[in-house]
Formats: C-alpha cells, structure tokens, sequence
C-alpha cells in the first residue's frame, strides 16, 4: 500500500485492484466496517468549493466510524490569508488522523503530502489530478464487468479541462489492452501531453462520430461541457446540443454498455436515459462512498 | 406514517399528534434515544442558507446518535452549476439516510421527495411550506394547553411572505374549532389564496387593533417585518412600530396566554417580554429539537 | 473553576494551571478522554471567519466523544439578519451543551455568557480577548519550561491590533516576575492601555533591537504583521522585513529557546527555521487542542 494519494500515477494496478476489491467487500457488508475508524478525524481541506467529493468523502470516514472537521469555503477561512498549503496542512495534520484536500494549485497534493504527518488524499489538485474519482470509475467499471482489461472506453465531452479525464485516461493505462474512444468538440479534445503519455500503454482514437462506433463501446463516459470553458455564449450554445446523450442514441450499443458521469450534469444527459438499463451514474455516485471507504482506511490502517 | 414530510397538507391530524405526543416522550427522556439512530446519516442541503432549521436538525439526529453531513451554502458549491433538483437530491440520497432540504422554488419539496430514495423533509421550501416549523409550533401549544382544539389564536407581523404562516394556517384548519385573530399592516396581510383554502375549516377575523382583543387570546404569534419586503425603508419604518410587543401590551392579556415567535426577532418583541411568563419563545426554539428529533426517529423507522 | 470562559482576566492563577496541567494528563492519555463527553454537543458560533481556532476546538470537542454544529461563516446564516447577540445565544443554547463564540465586537463574550443557559467559550472576541489562544500558548511554554514565572518573553511583530498579544500580557501579569520585551514596528506597538493595567504585575521593555537582546529571551513570541492595518502597500512592505525570522537571526539565542506563533504566518518566520531545535509553532498548534479538551471537559463537567 502507500502512504498518501496524490495523484493516480502513483498508484500501481494491483494496488488499484486491492483498493476495489476492498470496497465492494466494504459495500457488501457495510455493518463490519462501521466502528473500523472509531475516534479517527478526517479533515476535508477545500480551496475550490466541491459538494460531491467532500460530501461523498465526509460520509464515507463517517460510515467507517469516524468523525469529520473541515473548511468548505477558502473565502470563509484564513486561507485566503496568504498561507502557504504546507502550513495549512501542517495545521490539518495537527488536528486530525488523516486530510482529503482539493487545490486549484498543480503540484499542491505532492506538497501537502510531504509536509503531512498524516495521511493525505487529493480530493481534486492541479489540472488533471483527481485520483479517487478515477478509482470510483473503476470500481463502477469492476463491477460491471468483473475486469478493467480488455475493455473498450468511449470518453465524451470536454475531454480537456476537467480532471477526471486525464486522471481516468492514466488509469486505463495501468491495465491491459483498454481501448479509449475520444469524443470531443474541437477545443474541448484532450490533451496531447497526457495522450503522448499514455498511448505506448493503451490504444486510443479520436472520433468524430459517436453514432458510427457505439456499438464497440462497453463503456460511455460522458462529461459536462462546462459553459465557462467557452470564449463566449454562442460558441458554447453552438457545441453543447452536439454532445447530448438521449434514449436514441443508445439503440444501436450493445447490451451491457454502460452509461457513465461523474455528475453534476446540466443536460448532457437527457432525464430519459435515467430509467434505461444502462445509466450507471447514480450508482458511480453511491460507488463513491464504498470506493472512498476503502481508501480512508487502508491509509489509515496502514499508518498504524 | 408517512414516507417524507414535504407540506403540512399532506398530514392528518392523527400523525400530527403522533409526532407531536412523540416528541413529548422524548423530551421526557432524551437519554432513552441517544443511540437510536447511530450509524444513520443525516444530508442537510439548503439553497437558501438558514442558521435555526438547519442547526435544529442538527442537533436533533446528533441527539438521536446519528451524523450529520451537509451543504450550507450553496453559492460555495457545485449547486450552483445548474443542476437539477432531482440530481442533487439522487446524490444526496446516495450519500445518506435521510435528507433535509430547503429551496426557494415552489413544488421543490415535492420533486425532492419523487427521485428520493431515502425519506425527504423540507426545511423550507416554496413560498409556504415550512411544515416542521409548524410542527414544533403546534408542539409548544400542545405542551401548554394539552390541546390545539377550541384555543384562539393571535398572528401578528408579515402574514403575507414568510412561510411559517401558511403553514401554520394549514395545520390549525386540521383541528376543531380554533379561531385566527390575524393582526398585520395592510402590505402584509396573509394572502387570499391561502385564507380561501382554510376558511371553511377555522374561523377567522382580521383584526386592526391587538389592544382591543388580546384579551380573547389564547396564543399571540408574532412573526419578523422584513424590512426587505417593503419598497423602501421610509415605508418599513412607518409600520415598524405599530407591531412590537412591550409587556404594556400584554397587560390585559389572559393570565395563561402565550408568546411565541419563529425567531429571529429584531426588535418586534421587546427585551423587557423575555421575562414575563408568557414569553415562550425560546421554549419554542428548544421545542424545535425535541419535535425534529421525533420527525426524524419516525421517518427512519418508518423505512427500515 | 469558572463557568465560562471570556477573558483572560477573569481566571486566576490557580484555574490556568489547573487548565493546563490537565491538558498535560489528557496529551498523556488522549484514549482515557474519548469518549468523555459523548452525546454532548458544541455549537461553533463564528460571527468572524476563523479557520484554526474553529478547527482545533471542534477536534478537541470530538477528540471527547462530543459532537459539533455551527456557523462557520456568518454571512451564510440568519446572523446578518440583525438579531442581537443574546438572542443569537439563546438559540445555540437550546440546540447545544456548551458554545463557542468568535465575535468582533468588545464586550461580546460578556453578553453570551450573561445570557447563555451553557457555558460560553470566547473564540476571541472584541479587540483584546483571545483567551484560549492565551491558554495553548501558556500550556506550550509550560511544557517546555516547567513553569511560567521568571521567564523572559520577546513578544515581536504586530503588538496593537491581534486579539493574541493582550490576551498573553493579562495572562503572564498573572504569573511572577515575567519579562517582556516589545519589538515592533511604531505605529504596531502595544496599546498603552494594555501595557497600564499589566505593569504593575510585569517588567516590560519597548526594544528596538531583537539582535541585541534575544541572548537574553527564554520565548520568542512572534506575530502577523498585517496588510491590512498599514495605510498603503508602501507603508506595509517598508516595515515588514524588519521583523522577519531567519536562522540567522536565531544565533545568538540561548540554546533552549523556544520560537512560537499562533499562525498563521505570512513570511515573518522563514522557512528554514521550521527545521531548526527552537521551532515550536506546529506543536504549539496541536497544543491547542490539548488545551481546548481541558477547557471543554472542565466546563462541561462543572455544569453537571
């Protein structure tokens, strides 16, 4: 195991597959784990707000028994004092057992985690750097499939901005044979330094259609054209309608294709698609907390 | 008993004494319910912030051993980025075992409680809705008077934009013979619409004068005059003082009459009243708790 | 002991080392307390953003077995809808079992405790009162030395506008034949009002030079000096790096001094200095939660 998640590349596939394999041990018999981290604290440390991860993270340490403290807003906080994230975490870890941590800052998890006398987990740092949402995609996956190789991944939206994409796109790279469709407006494509990092390992292909190759797909991993990504409006309302996902244009995928998104969505998914037996993203959601659960106490274990 | 608690129009009068009877229990011997709830948790998300509700819950899944995970502030997250309400309630449900959610649109409850998968209680919602207010209100009278029925009722303040009148309202036409006594200034005169669903149900007078009738009444509620609700403050400070309550106003008050207020109070009730014996409105605030507590302990039993 | 806790002033001698040297018993055996005040309930009521303070006293509170609710950021809660203080307390009082209180107005931490039916903790409070901040740094002074009186304290940086600085000076009037020595930029220095009520009780010296005399210093306290008390960034970076700590400056310091400061910081102590033996800033942060469980469990326990 390792002592601090900062960043997915760090993290080797069997370590990967202990951490999944932990959570659905977890998800299958909640009630064993429930006093696991009793009189533990975590403090989730947020310079960007966030609902999902710190609330996924927040319920997952209390379903293991352990107690939360923390900052959801820099504004509200001296952190908009000036000081530096090794102080600020200095400071957590004097307070608590173990920090989840999101910062805009590139790097900022790696130092935090060498400052920290506890355990620290990036809850979202620097530009590509969201290592437990990819870890929750991949138990999402696991699930489904018994297996991360030899799958064939359909990545869609904006392949360029958020985190989960290239933090999933390393991922995928630690496994066997994964096969990644890119699905992207023109300026929203991934990027070429985590492509050129990436491709000796998995096969990757940028398509323009999603219509003509969905019936390869096993999974479909749609992300949200975030508006402010755009230099204005109308080039925004001009790309969005072409990546929404609605009952029609799943008929031709196969069977047990999945339909992921790491949520929130505003649109991309037509609300029609909810009820179809492929739409996994409520259950990535839930995933999170079993996934997170899983990685609280095997750092915190670990550092015993 | 009932799945989720969205209006008070949705609650007979037998649960209503149910819930009401219960957090007499309760209150009686807290200590019997401190663990009763352990390992659930408890997801507060307000759109609109609010210091008492969401505390008051707090506090009352703490004190039924539970935990506590939450939005506070929705412009400090990922609320604000357009997604729908029945996707951030689906996430919510994922990370929890109840949800507490206050939103500023009408029908916002009800759409909550529709993608729910766990039980759904407004603390707020709509224009009207604020139905565990109106529970813990009825909960202070009962206390006081060991009934709701044949008691006369003062309301005194904005009965027009806060919604614990109309709840309030409702919940009083689901007893027997209780008359409405409603004093307010011309502009914030209870609404039509609200009066007309009622008025077969109680009885009820608009009144000018508080000194001519106070004598009649069995419970004087007075409510905050938003100086927010008037077009400017030259308007707000001419009524302003035609609404406060001074002990000389109560001097021909009933003996057993009471004072409440749904609190925050800025200044329509004189420091000089907190002393008196009619003053029960931190009473009420504590009664908010107890009457929490057992919302709470009956919608998590309910589901299990 | 006391019932609550607003001033420095108000505690004697005895109380603080009572204070203290139970916090030494509960660093010693942290397991004997966890589960102390369990089912109690702390409400955190800050009118003033604060990130340390509220952290480290919501750790110590669950580092007892008790659990928190609170108002992290005022502007999000009913608190800026013009309620008074007492009020504001009455209600934490009736969802809590003891409070803490950061307000910027003096006199603030009085009114709680008048009207509190649960003790009232300042998380500082008007211009001068800090005294929890006093306790932890008494607490790590005491640890490393045993004993507060006769010892020589260099209190450095900005002496006028932190609540820190006055908070210490009442307390180490309190003790025997404790020297002060001042360095501080002119328009920074200790209000003379503070330096009138201690100097009977206390040596003080207004030095210019920490070169020349910190051969004599047994505690180098240094502050903050902030942007925001200068008239113009000229005024400010002009005086700032006059009192900034490098290793260089710690050479001819005794060998057993101790560098503290209540963080964070912004540049006034190097980097470097982290590493060295007089460092004690990031003990002295954990110390604060030693000595905020003393603090907590003596009042809760005096209340029962």
């Amino acid at each position: 195991m390792i002592n601090h998640i900062v960043s997915i590349k760090d993290i080797d596939k069997e370590t990967i597959l202990d951490i999944i394999q932990y959570a659905a041990k977890i998800e299958a018999n909640p009630e064993v784990y429930a006093e696991k981290q009793k009189g533990k604290i975590l403090s989730t440390i947020f310079f960007e707000p966030s609902t999902r991860t710190r609330l996924s993270f927040e319920s997952a340490m209390l379903r293991l028994g352990g107690k939360v403290i923390g900052i959801a807003d820099p504004k509200t906080s001296s952190l908009k004092k000036g000081e530096s994230i090794s102080d600020t975490i200095r400071m957590a870890a004097a307070y608590s057992d173990i920090i989840v941590m999101r910062h805009f800052l590139e790097g900022s998890g790696r130092v935090a985690a060498e400052y920290s006398s506890v355990p620290v987990v990036s809850g979202g740092t620097g530009i590509q750097e969201h290592p437990t949402q990819a870890l929750l995609d991949l138990y999402t996956i696991y699930k489904e499939f018994g297996r991360i190789d030899n799958l064939t991944i359909g990545l869609l939206g904006d392949l360029r901005y958020g985190r989960t994409i290239p933090s999933l796109l390393y991922a995928f790279a630690k496994f066997n044979n994964v096969k990644i469709y890119l699905y992207s407006p023109q300026q929203l494509r991934a990027r070429m330094t985590v492509l050129s990092d990436v491709e000796d390992k998995l096969e990757y292909r940028v398509e323009d259609n999603l219509e003509d190759t969905i019936d390869q797909l096993d999974v479909l991993y749609v992300t949200r054209v975030q508006k402010e990504r755009f230099p204005d409006e109308q080039a925004y309302e001009r790309v969005k309608g072409s990546f929404i996902i609605s009952p029609d244009t799943l008929k031709n995928a196969k069977e047990n294709m999945i339909v992921m998104h790491p949520l929130p969505r505003v649109g991309e998914i037509e609300y029609d698609v909810d009820d179809l037996p492929q739409a996994r993203y409520f259950q990535q959601a839930k995933n999170g907390v079993w996934t997170r659960m899983s990685i609280l106490d095997k750092l915190l274990e670990e550092r015993k």
